[in-house]
């Protein structure tokens, strides 16, 4: 089970900075909603992005969840991907998101197919 | 020279995500002040922290600078942090820091030494 702190800034409309590695170990890091079932942070993707070839490489994430209207208040999670989820169940998801963060579905562009990364966190480090 | 964009989002009072190498290569990341000079993201912390002692062992850096009240708009810029700072000159960073964020001069304790992480780019990632 996730910390209190971790489910509660994850399910509201907050925003997380999250970061993969580049190969050769870089850090690259986007600005993403973010989500979390019980025992998971949710990010989700696209397969064609640069931040799901890094997690097929390396599976190792970081996630920095911030309060709406007050960055002080974060929390730090380290962890692994260490399940992703594809096809209906990653398209309806994006959806959700959607309305979490605009009120309504989903409506940009997919351009290759959307993926729910499942990180099972290591460290989780709060302010 | 920075990008415009990363000046104007550094030097106003936005927040970044600040991510280090930990040792074995997880990333770390911290929500913190951030500033700019004409050709480096400038980050303002102490010697005793874990991410000096990381940029100390691998000075590969990631900082994500958020536009205050809108999340979508960002800036990622990845480099190394090519020069360290402390002494007076960090010291003095810190109290403009806080005038720029809260108003008034740093008033939390200091528990080693500021020092200033002058960050060189390699590359800036504009959303």
């Amino acid at each position: 089970m996730l910390p209190e702190k971790v489910l509660t800034l994850a399910r509201d409309a907050n925003f997380a900075a999250f970061t993969t590695l580049l190969a050769g170990g870089q850090p690259q890091t986007h600005v993403m909603w973010v989500d979390a079932d019980d025992d998971h942070v949710l990010i989700n993707t696209e397969l064609h992005r640069q931040k799901y070839k890094n997690v097929e490489r390396d599976p190792r994430v970081t996630v920095a969840v911030m309060a709406a209207g007050n960055p002080y208040d974060f929390v730090e999670v380290r962890g692994r991907v260490t399940e992703v989820v594809t096809g209906d169940a990653a398209r309806a998801h994006i959806d959700a998101l959607s309305q979490k963060y605009t009120g309504g579905p989903y409506a940009n562009a997919i351009q290759s197919e959307r993926v729910i990364l499942r990180i099972t966190p290591d460290k989780v480090v709060g302010r």
